[in-house]
């Protein structure tokens, strides 16, 4: 185990750290610091339960713990399944002062977090993040909750947790597929404000690919930094909490177009910031070397810069009228103006659009 | 239409005005002030809707409203029922800036308000309440969830509605009994904290029980603003909030044994305030003068001040072990030093609990 970094997301009464590092999660000293003696449930899945519960039940001591096994899969990550949850509290007779403990990817994580959330209308959860995704996104922000069959995480409440353990070793069973797909979000951030730490991607892709844990740290502490600063400013997204979605307005039409079957969630949003950098670029906002420099740096670690041939123009087009950012009729957008530097504007160019959809859908 | 009166709920960024007045919800005016020119939906009942949905609409105007209709009664508050109005907002393409109206009493209030709490993470509505218990309390405080066959409220959110239209003249088709458990609220603010509002309740009972809407309006804002300064104080129930349970300990007990069929919820917390008068008293806090008038008031309203005889006092126990109130093992009781003097504590004498039970239950 080496010295574990933190971050602290400011938000007041409701401020948390991030702690991240090979271990962190095996430590008991960081659970007895921030889960005191409460009762304590572990949610998980049957995928991470046999790899990890064991172990963490062991760290946590002696006590009593609660096992809450979900199905795998994002298709699981639903309303029902919360109250499956909600059922295991209250059979158990949990309070709202005892402590959930997510432990799995982000579907148990927006789980647990959505069940927290409304359990007696408020109780704690810790999450222990086990894909590089969640560590660097969904257990960053508060936002959590449920599918629709009418469209994704259209249930849910914004919910902190008390702190995050975003643990490097547990990267180590985590298929290599989702690792690229979670590096696309890390990519994300340098490309919505730090251009600085994308350059850093570019020279430290294969160390990360080989999960060098040094590296891993930095990459998810900066992510976390940047995620975290964003939330801090707009924490229930009126504003600047919608550079975020870079690469998803794009990333999410592949996904609906394709039935979220074949394409993981960061490998839409690869694809999409591919496209939203292509799209600034018929717009005349961002050069194309920079659109080269990114999809480079998307094909070093594995991933995609374009949905054809599966996904055609017109399904891309009509998924994202659905897509949640219609605001009173307007989609807006996340674009860019160079590497680093994203904005927010409902006021593109229609063609630009157009141009995209065409280049980059089949 | 009398000039209505207005109070506002302050919660900094989620302030909200209460107005209440014969007519309030009529007026085409206050629902271009609060709702502006947004997308609507009504969430109402079987029983009311045929009662004031189309008057409503009407009042809104030419613009289209979308109305959802709920199966009426407490055993309809359940997760699938919110479940279903969230299943007709997608079907409609509702977004979180659209609004939802609550026309209905606690329960659809409760549930249209889970439901925008949830809704894309949280969309905004109003609430016009149509019983007396709605208005001086469930439509205030921001306090909204479901029932699970565990327990009352054991899922929810905190979600303050953007207006409460506290409509007077909506009382005048409510059933006499509903009338009466409403009115159990009423006193229990007076208990809580105003011995001048308790005795103006004295002297006024007969106007309320005969509708007479200046009576009205006046307990109803005296109660909201009772109701509204201690919400401000203890948004999330950390600690001053517990005080809105006055009578609640022993209500729940009722409603449980009687598995909520035969009583209901006003007319359990009538019976409630009795209780916890009597074991103020023998505890020694509470002077037995007291205790009579609590119970004369109550037998005026046509409220009951005992369980007995279809309660007893072993079921009486069972039940309030269960209760939310159970912190680490000691049940925290709300109990008086006197009319208008409640307060909260964990530490109370169990002989005291003990005859009020003997006594208070069959």
């Amino acid at each position: 185990m080496t010295t574990p970094q933190k971050i602290d997301v400011a938000l007041g009464a409701r401020s948390y750290p991030i702690l991240i590092g090979d271990g962190v999660a095996r430590n008991a000293a960081h659970w007895a610091e921030w889960a005191g003696t409460r009762k304590l449930a572990i949610v998980t899945n049957t995928v991470v339960a046999p790899l990890y519960a064991d172990a963490l039940e062991q760290t946590l001591g002696d006590r009593q713990v609660l096992r809450i096994v979900l199905p795998d899969g994002e298709v699981h990550k639903t309303l029902d399944g919360v109250a499956r949850i909600i059922d295991a509290l209250v059979a158990n007779r949990f309070g709202r002062d005892d402590l959930l403990i997510a432990l799995g990817g982000g579907v148990v994580g927006d789980m647990t977090g959505f069940a927290a959330a409304c359990y007696q209308r408020g109780m704690d959860f810790i999450q222990v993040p086990t894909t590089l995704l969640a560590q660097v996104d969904s257990s960053v922000g508060g936002k959590t909750g449920v599918n629709h069959p009418g469209g994704k995480n259209l249930i849910g409440a914004f919910h902190q947790p008390r702190a995050v353990f975003a643990d490097t070793a547990l990267l180590r069973t985590l298929p290599p597929r989702e690792l690229r797909a979670g590096l696309a979000e890390v990519i994300k951030y340098g490309l919505i404000c730090d251009a600085e730490f994308f350059a850093w991607l570019e020279a430290h892709a294969d160390e990360l690919l080989a999960l060098q844990p040094a590296a891993l740290a930095h990459a998810i502490r900066r992510s976390c930094e940047i995620k975290a600063e964003i939330v801090a400013r707009d924490e229930h997204e009126r504003g600047d909490r919608a550079l975020l979605n870079l690469g998803h307005t794009f990333g999410h039409a592949i996904e609906t177009a394709t039935g979220y079957a074949s394409w993981l969630h960061g490998e839409a949003v690869g694809a999409g910031l591919a496209m939203a950098a292509r799209m600034s670029m018929h717009a005349g906002w961002m050069a194309e070397a920079d659109v080269t420099r990114i999809e480079r740096l998307l094909h070093a670690v594995g991933l995609r810069a374009s949905a054809a041939p599966e996904v055609d123009a017109a399904a891309a087009r009509a998924a994202m009228n659905l897509d949640k950012k219609v605001q009173r009729g307007r989609l807006r957008f996340i674009l860019m103006r160079g590497i680093g530097r994203a904005f927010v504007t409902a006021d593109w160019p229609p063609e630009a659009l157009e141009r995209t959809l065409v280049a980059q859908f089949g």
